[in-house]
């Protein structure tokens, strides 16, 4: 509301605004949805905030526009056939800060203040050495922590010179994508799939062939295995996303078999797997794997913060030096004090004390999503994907448009998104992907209800139709 | 020598390593150069530092092997093509920690504790918002201050909204390659270049075509004017890298007309401009520019320091959203709070200051150097490239193997690049390019000379070979 009114012109520049507090009253908003959304103007440049002195109205450049506004047909023209590929497929249609957006987390419970003292206890500790780039695939210290926290948390054994810091998870994919494949071959993904690593494989040039993702993870059939053969694969085992799927032990079996018969190499992204909240969890295709073709790969971001922009990966040991000279030459990694400060925040069981407790906070959460949303589960609807991670499926029978119950939803400022979005060949699969990680636990208690409610009906309405 | 000591098993892990005090006496260097060796150590690994007790041996894990001995034949069967190019051309043969390398600085002048006091005032300013990715293309308050530092400094004019910020020239580059040009794409780079963004649009599937430089900059003939036009146009034109030349406006001009011509994209690293010596500095293309065609990109790694992982890049007004919405989706940009000390740091003058210190220490060093290489400057060496930048180069007559004269230098540990290893089709350039950023004032002094007798005499016995 706030930007709209900015962008028109109603608000002119240097004019003061109200304080959070009247402005919440105006718009029967709690305060602190009103303070996010200011943050969030501050962010952007509508808004510069003055301490004492109050929030103000930035003068507009003729060029901005909302970002609901931008025409996405008027940039196209000028940019290649690849970006517009990028920036029109498989994207998020408009910013979504809203409670049930999938692939949010709630880092508000981040603890701040621990995290201020180890940075600038490691600001004042470094030595001029540390301010240069990162030569050797990350500070030793961290990667170390990376390998005693994968050995105690997911019962791997990688060494230290195997553990390859990098800026999270989708740089991770394509220091893999340049390195392990070229133009035009072909990487599995699974469909339904994560969008952030499609658009790291189709910047790269790869080709991407779609496999068909069920209950028990990827399941390539007959025609899949009889085309040409994929140099990658690439697959979220512990908690697909965004169906949910835990990839069973058979299916990884099978996965690293077919790997070693066509030379392929795993991309594992172990997403969600921290988030464990029912039976047990799988041992990582990393682990399993006897042949070095598994490169596997996480981030700190969902349990920490997302802006952090550290990951981690771990490859195979006889590729740890073309891996490291590779990532200097392609991006000249940094950042080595915060990187220091991060080695110690793992090693003193900081990282560990913070998962725990996000865990516990998570699974209320979880719990009261399942609970809310039982009253829509018939006529065909089920839940899904509820073991792990930070997001739920809901699955709605095939003849119900899913994309139109997300669009309804978000006119009641609850985004969810639809399954089929995620699709590629898939015409079976219609469904709403609910995260929970971004809601506190009284917006799920609030919105819940109306989620199922907003389900149940609209099914009915549009089975009609 | 102490890394290949503790690699062959000389030095047990867990052995204490004697003060760097004893350390230097007994090796015969100064204190700095061992303490210099001894971090870098700690940061690959082999040392850990324990405050109050002292520096001790690692154990070491089997794969560990020194940077000087990784074999890359060994690896270069489980690469693909693209990974190996990448990592075997346009590479430095080890790792260079000597005097004269290129593209090094000298950033131990950084004002460390005011940037401690910034980045934890900004972190105790910081809203949760501020730790989530940043969609907007960066943080409002330093794009302000980089278009206002580009408005003094470079008489440039762009609006806010036309700032990204990238983690650098290499992410900036890599998003220019994928939103502008498709696979295949021809981009015109200078001939000689530099590696680091023949390495981005390598791996983005680019078809390079290297076109001739000599002192006005770069200089297309009438083939490269009749062949397939090119997308993209990558150029240094402030201190061409390596060979320092400086782009005339009779050459930008053209530039602009060719690009306006076959509808492409330049792409303007403004590499080293805040280092200008004499003469008056050239307006940048990108103010230049009439058409909207220019993408111009700087970094704060020179001035500041390597690690720091900031840049910005400059986009014409249509282009602005298309790459705010593709950096988002390709590398899903974080660190705010570090973005919001740097705003305050350039802002506040901190900047404009620390460049002046520096440009003055590096004023020095270059007359230092230049003085030292005079007796060399005979039998056909001539040195161009001085008036701008962290590097000069020596022009050595055709004849003579530069790679020879780099390599006996290298035996002196005088790390200077041959000018060749940076060639395309140019087989009338030798030369050696020298940096000065790198080396304090004493070392030039003490080293400038030598290197300047063994250039000659180089030049003598290889003539006579």
């Amino acid at each position: 509301v706030l930007r709209t009114a900015i962008v028109a012109g109603r608000l002119p520049a240097s004019s003061q605004l109200p304080s959070s507090r009247d402005l919440a009253g105006e718009l029967g908003m709690s305060r602190n949805t009103v303070n996010r959304a200011l943050n969030q103007l501050i962010i952007e440049g509508y808004l510069s905030s003055h301490v004492g002195r109050g929030t103000f109205v930035n003068e507009l450049s003729s060029t901005r526009t909302s970002p609901q506004g931008r025409s996405k047909t008027a940039q196209a023209s000028h940019i290649s056939t690849r970006g517009q590929a990028l920036i029109t497929q498989f994207s998020a249609s408009q910013l979504e800060i809203y409670p049930f957006t999938p692939g949010l987390v709630d880092f508000s419970n981040f603890p701040l203040s621990l995290w201020r003292r180890l940075q600038d206890k490691h600001w004042r500790l470094s030595y001029p050495d540390m301010l240069d780039y990162s030569y050797s695939g990350g500070y030793a210290p961290l990667r170390k922590a990376v390998a005693d926290h994968l050995r105690l948390a997911r019962g791997m054994s990688p060494e230290t010179d195997q553990i390859i810091i990098t800026s999270g998870t989708q740089q991770s994919l394509e220091l893999c994508s340049q390195l392990l494949a070229d133009l035009g071959e072909i990487v599995w993904v699974e469909d339904p799939a994560y969008w952030g690593a499609l658009k790291a494989f189709m910047s790269k040039g790869l080709t991407i062939q779609p496999i068909k993702v069920d209950l028990e993870g990827i399941a390539p059939t007959a025609p899949d295995m009889n085309g040409p053969p994929p140099r990658l694969i690439y697959v979220t085992p512990s908690h697909q996303y965004p169906t949910g799927s835990v990839m069973s032990m058979a299916r990884r079996a099978e996965l690293l078999s077919i790997a070693r018969g066509s030379h392929a190499w795993i991309l594992e992204d172990d997403y969600d797997s921290e988030f464990h909240f029912h039976g047990v969890p799988q041992p990582p295709l990393a682990e399993l794997d006897q042949d070095g073709r598994v490169l596997y790969m996480g981030s700190f971001s969902k349990v920490l913060y997302p802006g952090l922009k550290l990951g981690y990966l771990v490859v195979p040991r006889n590729l740890a030096s073309a891996f490291k000279q590779g990532h200097y030459d392609l991006n000249r990694p940094g950042q080595i004090p915060l990187q220091a400060a991060l080695a110690e925040f793992i090693e003193h069981g900081h990282f560990a004390k913070t998962l725990y407790l996000s865990r516990v906070a998570h699974a209320e959460k979880r719990a009261t999503l399942m609970d809310s949303l039982q009253p829509c589960l018939k006529n065909g609807v089920t839940i899904s994907g509820v073991n792990q991670g930070l997001h739920l499926c809901v699955n709605l029978p095939k003849i119900v448009n899913d994309v139109q119950i997300a669009q309804r939803l978000a006119q009641k400022h609850l985004t969810v998104r639809p399954l089929s979005a995620y699709c590629f060949n898939r015409k079976d699969l219609r469904g709403l992907v609910i995260g929970y990680g971004y809601a506190p636990l009284t917006e799920i208690k609030t919105h819940g209800p109306t989620l199922a409610r907003e389900i149940s009906q609209a099914i009915l309405e549009l089975k009609v139709s």
